[in-house]
């Protein structure tokens, strides 16, 4: 499925930096930022890659993407999927889906859903066995209409 | 809180490769693994790293752990902790627990959560502002005896 006409997906920028955090914050706090900061992470972010045993593809070990809104250069909506090596599952990779939010203005319309396809796509792409993420109980419906099933608990600690 | 008497810690290392392979299978499947591959991935994971804004810390990527028994060199559990820099919580680090095994012989003593404890004074250390696993219904009490608590719902697909 591709994206509806009028937006268009790619990796996120250093210049995303004020419209990435505001959309971020449907999610949950974001904080003060310095943008050179910002522009440090996307460096480490595009610079960071993970071993891979099993083919020659360069594997990128966070993919973070915004799908962006063609007639204004909005941002719509941006998540991430970062990949992790393991033992278990004959050296495989593990994609973990983080930090999907939908700007306010664009819920509801299938961005959602549309952007957690191209991270699956993503991560299946660098052949990870499986894909998880974790969401909260109201969300879990928005998640089953993506594919995804229940699979545990997920359990924190904070200091 | 210090490790029993008998027991010592430390990052995995290549020569562990039957034991913790075997440990590993109380968990989940593991299936064939080349003693090489799995020299590269101890080289991958031990060089693999964080960019960290906020000190010059060098921080690993990847802290595989094992508890090993004095007496024998038995690897009695291993666990790992890998740390994901995110935007969220002012270009926030979050650690995230995986692959947590305690050989059959050796549970109910205490080492689970002993191996858990370090792995969160890992976490913590690196300044993780949260640390996250992902467990089944079954073994929410002891994560919970471990400090931990429920955060919402892990979702997964498989292709
Ligand atoms: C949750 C969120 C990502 C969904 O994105 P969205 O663009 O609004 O959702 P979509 O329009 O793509 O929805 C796809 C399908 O899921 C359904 N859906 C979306 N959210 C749902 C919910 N909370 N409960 C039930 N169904 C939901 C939609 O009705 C749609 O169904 P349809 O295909 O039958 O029409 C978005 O609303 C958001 O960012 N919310 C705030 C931040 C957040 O909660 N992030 C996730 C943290 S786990
Ligand atoms: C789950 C596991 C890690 C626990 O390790 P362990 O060494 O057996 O546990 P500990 O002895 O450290 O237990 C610490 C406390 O938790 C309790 N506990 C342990 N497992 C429990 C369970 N499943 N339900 C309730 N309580 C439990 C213990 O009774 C102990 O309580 P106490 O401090 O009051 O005496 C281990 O049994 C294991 O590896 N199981 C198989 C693989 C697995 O399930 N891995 C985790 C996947 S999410």
């Amino acid at each position: 499925m591709g994206l509806p006409d009028g937006f268009y997906v790619r990796r996120i920028e250093e210049k995303d930096f004020e419209q990435v955090t505001e959309t971020l914050k449907v999610l949950t706090t974001v904080g003060t930022i310095a943008p050179e900061s910002f522009g440090k992470l996307i460096k480490y972010w595009n610079e960071a890659t993970v071993w891979d045993d099993n083919n020659d593809k360069k594997i990128m070990q966070y993919n973070a993407i915004v799908i962006v809104d063609k007639h204004t250069e909005k941002i719509a909506a941006t998540g991430n999927i970062f990949i992790e090596k393991k033992i278990i599952h004959e050296l495989g990779l593990c994609g973990h889906i983080e930090d999907i939010a939908v700007n306010s203005k664009y819920q509801g319309q299938g961005l959602g859903k549309l952007l957690i396809d191209e991270l699956v796509t993503i991560g299946y792409g660098y052949g990870c066995y499986k894909i998880i993420l974790d969401c909260d109980e109201k969300n879990v419906k928005f998640y089953e209409k993506c594919g995804f099933s229940n699979a545990g608990v997920e359990m924190q600690i904070r200091k």
